[in-house]
C-alpha cells in the first residue's frame, strides 16, 4: 500500500463501516490540527457519499494550555453557544460524528494545575453529547490517526511508518477485503456478548498482582459490543479498533483493589502505576507514579467521577494486543486489554435502560456522571471471572485466553 | 530575527497593535490549517494579555473543493447555525477577530463550476459580520502567514523565507520599534486622508493603459484608513498591512473602462487580465485572460455586486509596492496600488454613516452587497485625477508619486 492508498481505505474504513454515513446526512469531524490529511480524506468521502455538510471542530492542545494558564476560573467549564449550536443541529437532524485520537502531544498538560486542567471541558455540551450517544440519536465512531507527535510518545522517536504498521494490523486494514473482516470480526464479538448474556452473572470478579476487584452488575445488564444501531436504524461501530464486550456496572457493588496493567493518557498528562481502592463502589484512595492529581482532580468533576460505569473484557486473542505496542491512547489500548472505566454509565447496556427514567436507572445502580475514562486492568497475569448469583466463579478469561463458551 | 522571534513578533504586532485586544474580550480566529504556527502564537499571547475565549474556526480549501462538487444546490449558501452563534456572540459581547490569509491553494477551485463555487458562502453569517464591522461593533484586523502553498503561488516554488522576508518588509517588523513606526506610519495616512477630505472632491479620475474611469462621490462621502476605532473607543488597524487611504463611492456614477494592474486572487482562482466596463455605475461588460467566469459569477450574487463600493489611493512610496512582488493576496497586493472594490461599501466613510437608514445611505448612493472583491487599477503608468464639482482636475498621483498636499 502507497500512503495515499492507506490513508484513501483508511478514511474509507471510518466513514462507510465505522461511523456508515448515510446520504444526505451532516458529519462533524473532531479532530486536532495534526490530523489534517485523514480529515480531508474523510470529508472528501462523505461529499462523495452525499454528506449535506461536513463540520471539522478542531482541539488544539496548545490552546488549551494557553487557556488552562490564563483565562478566569469560572471560564473553564463553559460551553460556548456555538459548541452547543453544533451539537443540537447533529442531534436534531439525526447526524454524526468521527472523531479523531492519536493525541499530538499526550503530556502538554502534565506540568498544569491538574484541577484547573480537569475544570476546563465544556460541561453542558459534553452532556449532550454524551445523552445524545446513549439515546442512540447520532451515528459516532473513534478511529486513530498516526502522527509524528503520537509516535514519538510511544517509541521515543516520531517513526510514523512504525505506527502506522500497529494501526493497520489493530484495524484489519492489512485483510484483503477489510470491510468483511470487520463485519466476520464483529460478529464473534457479538457471539461473546450473547454467551455472556446467557450466564446472567452477578458479578466479574479480576485478580491479579495488585488487583481483586469485584464489579457487582444489576441482572438487568446486557454485554454489548461496540457495533451499534441508531435510533434509525443505521448500523455503525463506535470505535476502530474495537475487541471488547463490556457492560454497565451496578455502581454501588464495586469493591477491592486494582492496578491498572497500562499507562493512561488522558487530559494531557499520561499516568503510570494507577492503583485504586474502591468501597461500596465509590474509589476512596488514588495513587500513581506519576499523574495521581490529574485523576484525582479529575474523579472530583462530579459525583459519579469516583464511580465505575463500565466494565470491559477483552482477551489477549487482540490484534492491538498482538501488535506488542502501548499505544499510550484509550482507544487503542483499551482494545489491548480489559478494562473498567471511573464516570459515566451506559444506558443501553441496561435491558429496556433508553426508556428508562433516571430514578429507574439509578435502582439498577448505573452511573451518571460527565467524565468517562477508561482505564486498563486486564494481561497475562489477571483471571477475569463471572460470579454467579450463588457465589460460584466461572472462569472467562484465564492466561489471556477466552474461555467462557 | 530567528523564525521563532520572527513569529513572536508578528504575532504580538496582529494582537497588540492590529486587533489590540482587551482584558476579557473574546477573540476568534479565522484561518486555514496551514496557518497554525500562528494562530498558537496569536492564541498565547491572546490568553496572556487576559482574552476570555479564543475560538478558531479553520477553513479549508480542500474541503470546500469536495463541497461545491457533490453539496446539494440549495445547501451552499447556507449559514450553520454555530456559524451564526459565534458571530452573535462576537458582537454580543464585543469581541475581536483576526482573520490569516496567505491562501496555501488560491487556485484549487480553478477548474470547478464558478457559479457553485461563488455561491458557496453562509450568506447570513457574512452579512451579520459585514454588519459588525461596519457598525465599528467588534475589533477585527487580517494579517497574512508565509506558507509552502502561498510561497509556490508567488514564486512558482516553495520559498517561505523568501515571502517572509517580503511580509516583514511589508508589515514593518523590520524597524527597531515596529509599534511606534506603526503608529507613525498611521498618522502620515490619516494625513492624507485629512487633506483629501478638505479637498471635497467630486469624483476620482483614473487614466492609464487601458482604463478611463471616473469613480463619483456623494458630497457627504470622507477618507477613512484602516486605522479604525469601535464603538467602545478601542483604536485597532482592520489591515495589516495597509498603506492606502479610502473611501465608498457614489454606486450610480461610475463609469468608463478599468484595467487590472495586478492578477486577481479570489475564491480558488486566479484571474489575469481583468478588463471592466461601467455604465451608469453597473459592471456591463466582464473580459478576462483567465477567470472571467469567476468575475461574473461573484458579480451575479446580488444587485450590488456589480456596482463599485470603495475607491482606495496608494502611491509607489508603499511598503508593499516596494518589496517588488506580486502577492497574489488581496490584503498585501491592494495596498501595492490603487484599488476598487465591487460590492458592499463603507458606511462609516459617509459623514454620519453609521446612524443612516438604509434610505438616506440609497440617497448617497452606498452600494449594498454581501460581496467585496477589491482589484488594483493603480500603478507607475496610472495617473489619479481628483475632479472638482465644477469639473477641473487636480493632481493625487502621478508617476507612482502623491502630489497632493
Amino acid at each position: 500500500m502507497t500512503p495515499d492508498e492507506r490513508l484513501e481505505r483508511y478514511a474509507r474504513l471510518a466513514v462507510e463501516v465505522a461511523v456508515n454515513l448515510q446520504p444526505g446526512q451532516f458529519l462533524r469531524i473532531n479532530a486536532e490540527p495534526e490530523h489534517l490529511p485523514l480529515v480531508r480524506a474523510i470529508g472528501r468521502i462523505a461529499y462523495e457519499r452525499g454528506a449535506r455538510y461536513v463540520e471539522t471542530q478542531y482541539r488544539d492542545v496548545h490552546l488549551r494550555r494557553a487557556r488552562v494558564q490564563h483565562a478566569p476560573d469560572e471560564s473553564l467549564d463553559w460551553s460556548p453557544p456555538w459548541t452547543l449550536a453544533l451539537v443540537d443541529h447533529m442531534v436534531e437532524t439525526r447526524g454524526a460524528t468521527i472523531q479523531i485520537t492519536g493525541e499530538s502531544e499526550p503530556e502538554l498538560l502534565a506540568d498544569v494545575d491538574q484541577r484547573r486542567a480537569q475544570r476546563m471541558r465544556p460541561r453542558l455540551a459534553t452532556e449532550r453529547l454524551l445523552d445524545a450517544e446513549n439515546r442512540r440519536l447520532i451515528q459516532w465512531t473513534i478511529v486513530g490517526y498516526p502522527n509524528e507527535g503520537w509516535a514519538r510518545a510511544v517509541f521515543g522517536e516520531p517513526d510514523v511508518e512504525r505506527l502506522w504498521d500497529a494501526v493497520i494490523t489493530a484495524t484489519r486494514l492489512d485483510e484483503p477485503d477489510p470491510i468483511a473482516a470487520w463485519h466476520a470480526h464483529l460478529e464473534r464479538l457479538q457471539a461473546r456478548a450473547a454467551t455472556l448474556d446467557e450466564r446472567r452473572f452477578d458479578a466479574i470478579h479480576f485478580r491479579g498482582p495488585g488487583t481483586d476487584l469485584h464489579v457487582g452488575l444489576c441482572d438487568r445488564h446486557r454485554w454489548l459490543t461496540a457495533a451499534e444501531v441508531s435510533v434509525d436504524g443505521v448500523p455503525h461501530v463506535v470505535n476502530v479498533p474495537t475487541e471488547e464486550v463490556f457492560t454497565t456496572p451496578d455502581r454501588r457493588r464495586t469493591e477491592g483493589t486494582v492496578r491498572s496493567t497500562f499507562p493512561l493518557a488522558f487530559g494531557g498528562t499520561i499516568v503510570r502505576g494507577l492503583e485504586l481502592r474502591l468501597e461500596a463502589g465509590r474509589v476512596v484512595e488514588v495513587r500513581a507514579d506519576v499523574g495521581a492529581e490529574a485523576v484525582r482532580a479529575e474523579m472530583a468533576t462530579d459525583e459519579g467521577a469516583s464511580y465505575i460505569g463500565e466494565v470491559a473484557l477483552v482477551d489477549g486473542d487482540s490484534r492491538v494486543r498482538k501488535t506488542g505496542i502501548v499505544f499510550l491512547d484509550t482507544l487503542f489500548d483499551e482494545n489491548a486489554a480489559c478494562h473498567v472505566a471511573w464516570g459515566q454509565g451506559i444506558p443501553t447496556a441496561l435491558d429496556g435502560g433508553e426508556e428508562m427514567t433516571a430514578e429507574e436507572l439509578a435502582d439498577c445502580g448505573y452511573n451518571e456522571s460527565v467524565v468517562h475514562t477508561d482505564f486498563m486492568v486486564g494481561g497475562p497475569d489477571v483471571s477475569v471471572l463471572g460470579v454467579e448469583p450463588g457465589g460460584a466463579e466461572v472462569p472467562i478469561i484465564a492466561d489471556d485466553a477466552w474461555l467462557l463458551s
